[in-house]
């Protein structure tokens, strides 16, 4: 049986202490800014609507629609509503595509990775193996097959997190083009976790699905973008209607369906392209921040890759343990941040935080994980 | 792998097909009145108070403490909050206790039982072992055991729902007691499914946990109660505070947690014990339900129980197929019923009809029922 306790990160942990009150929360995958203010319409409009009820297992037939939309005009990926499920989040849509695909084989995750991915791959019953970031390419996954046969297990999934979460790297045409070629010969799927689309602060996101939908399951949120990760709504557009099918079945007999009212508000802020005007204010904060984690970085020679993409910094405080010094933050300065051992391989002195957050408050939450960083480093 | 359209059952395709308008809904467990007034106040109220980001995985604090009160109050169950997981709907919470307790193994239901049970146990890894329900006991259950040791299975769970669906048996203090013992005897777990908890046509609904808390799972729901299944919100009370924190971390990896403002929601319910009101109108819309049931099935000279609890009226209809008269009865009279033998193994000539819907409409669907049921029986 799974042993669900190791399972627990030091980030967990983090999270669960920072909820008393007084903490700059800079350790989470989630916007601290106000929802859009169509939420309260929308909801009031479910209710109205008698949107109270079970809905069908694969989601509203006109939020469905609407999402279909979406994905053919934003993301040029080029599917029909029968294609896509809507889920209680992303996660969800993660968890499910993991436990039909991967269960009894392996899973690649670039690293450095989002710290839940290994958690909610072995909980769907397959095992992680890492492939580095900066090399996801044809070679890389070949090695990551092998890795993973040295370990008795058939490489089933590759997930591909662009904007990534917590570098922020964005894959161009070229590295998703490869990935998807390696699928099609190695018979593996593609997994693409595209919930931080909407966050692009250098360059162009491309959906690994408007290349080719053949071998990828498209995994998208409504959590980042409008900053409502309570709302539970996420979706993922399937190779085609009979893998939709299986992972309707899955969701069925896992929870029924995702929050009835929860999806017409969905419904209403995809309709309404909400984010457009939403989301503009947000992107300028986040870029603001960047700026600010660069000059501190800067000063204290640190060299750093600046994100292209998503809501996180993602950087090393040389010569720190990074589970020890976001707990001595925490501790003393009342500042979480999500510690980097728990993302992947290499990263012992990196932390990360999160860029989605106004920038006075992120200003004294830098200011004081700087103060405790050089007070560390004196000594 | 799991062939997971295999899971499609009769009843299900009867709920999809019955989607179109002006078909009189008798198929499935959803109470068909409006929901209580307080859900709107209460929705509003949440987004005030900035209630729509993650909550904690196991769910809100306050929430867990109002459940925990209700169970000690309502359900004599001497508990704790932390002992409580606040779940997406019963079936959630289902999920994740099989998947827990009963992967690899088989569970034990009772015959007739929920016609989704089989197919959530099995999405859960495990397998079903049926023991008629008017035996349920100790004696029966060491037969299911063996039964389950003839196919290479171990026994790891008895599922008791009471008041149960489809037949609305409630089982007595002696019957749970016997229950107990065996689990206790033979090292397996009880889940103690009570979403009709609220739904009492005649005697008092005893919570096994009541009795003893070691090896119960108990699972509740507010979408029975409050006519509220698309809220997806229910709970479990674990034997202790280790077994709680492993279902919310299954949690935590399977959907993050349930819908923040969908919590509030049922919070305010709760903590207002909105139920004592609002249910006393439906009951006697059910009662009166039931008694148009009697009353038909009496004049043509069909034996029936009346049901002591829950939502449903189920009978037999001498002479016909389940599957085949609903087919038809959807087709030609549109109205939808749940298919028999999707409940056991011993129900080919068996209807279930929910009673939780005006009685106008009630009585038109069973006038219809019977007007096919006389024309198929005169052939």
């Amino acid at each position: 049986m799974l042993e669900l306790e190791k399972l627990v990160t030091h980030t967990d942990r983090i999270i669960a202490r920072a909820r008393r009150p007084g903490v700059i929360r800079l350790q989470w995958g989630e916007p601290a800014f106000p929802p859009p203010r169509a939420v309260r319409e929308a909801l009031l409009e479910a209710l109205d609507l008698g949107l109270t009820r079970y809905t069908p297992p694969a989601g509203l037939p006109e939020l469905r629609e609407a999402i279909a939309r979406k994905l053919r005009e934003k993301n040029s990926v080029m599917c029909d509503a029968r294609e896509v499920v809507v889920t209680a989040g992303g996660t969800a849509a993660l968890h499910f595509v993991f436990r039909l695909l991967a269960r009894g084989g392996a899973v690649a995750v670039q690293d450095p990775g989002w710290f839940a991915y290994p958690a909610i791959i072995r909980v769907a019953g397959a095992e992680v193996v890492w492939v580095p970031e900066e090399k996801l390419g044809y070679e890389e996954l070949e090695r990551a097959r092998e890795d993973a046969k040295r370990k008795g297990l058939d490489l089933r999934v590759v997930v591909v997190n662009t904007p990534s979460n917590p570098s922020g790297t964005m894959f161009s045409r070229e590295t998703l083009k490869e990935v998807l070629d390696f699928a099609e010969d190695r018979g593996v799927w593609v997994v693409s976790d595209e919930v931080y689309e909407d966050f692009v602060l250098d360059g162009t996101h491309v959906s690994p699905a408007s290349i080719s939908r053949e071998r990828v399951f498209a995994v998208y949120s409504l959590s980042k973008t409008y900053a409502l990760t309570g709302l539970r709504i996420g979706y993922v557009v399937a190779p085609d209607e009979s893998w939709a099918r299986r992972l309707t079945i899955m969701q069925l007999h896992t929870y029924v369906c995702p929050t009835s009212f929860a999806q017409h508000v969905a419904r209403v802020l995809i309709e309404r392209r909400v984010e457009r005007e939403y989301m503009s204010e947000w992107l300028s904060t986040i870029r603001k921040n960047v700026e600010l984690t660069e000059r501190a970085l800067r000063e204290r020679g640190i060299e750093w890759r600046r994100p292209k993409g998503g809501i996180y910094a993602w950087f090393p405080l040389p010569g720190q343990d990074s589970a020890e010094f976001a707990r001595l933050l925490l501790e003393k300065m009342s500042v979480a941040v999500a510690v980097g051992k728990d993302f992947g391989t290499r990263w012992d002195e990196w932390i990360r935080v999160t860029t989605a957050v106004p920038s006075d408050t992120y200003e004294e939450g830098l200011r004081r994980i700087f103060k405790l960083y050089d007070e560390l480093s004196r000594r």
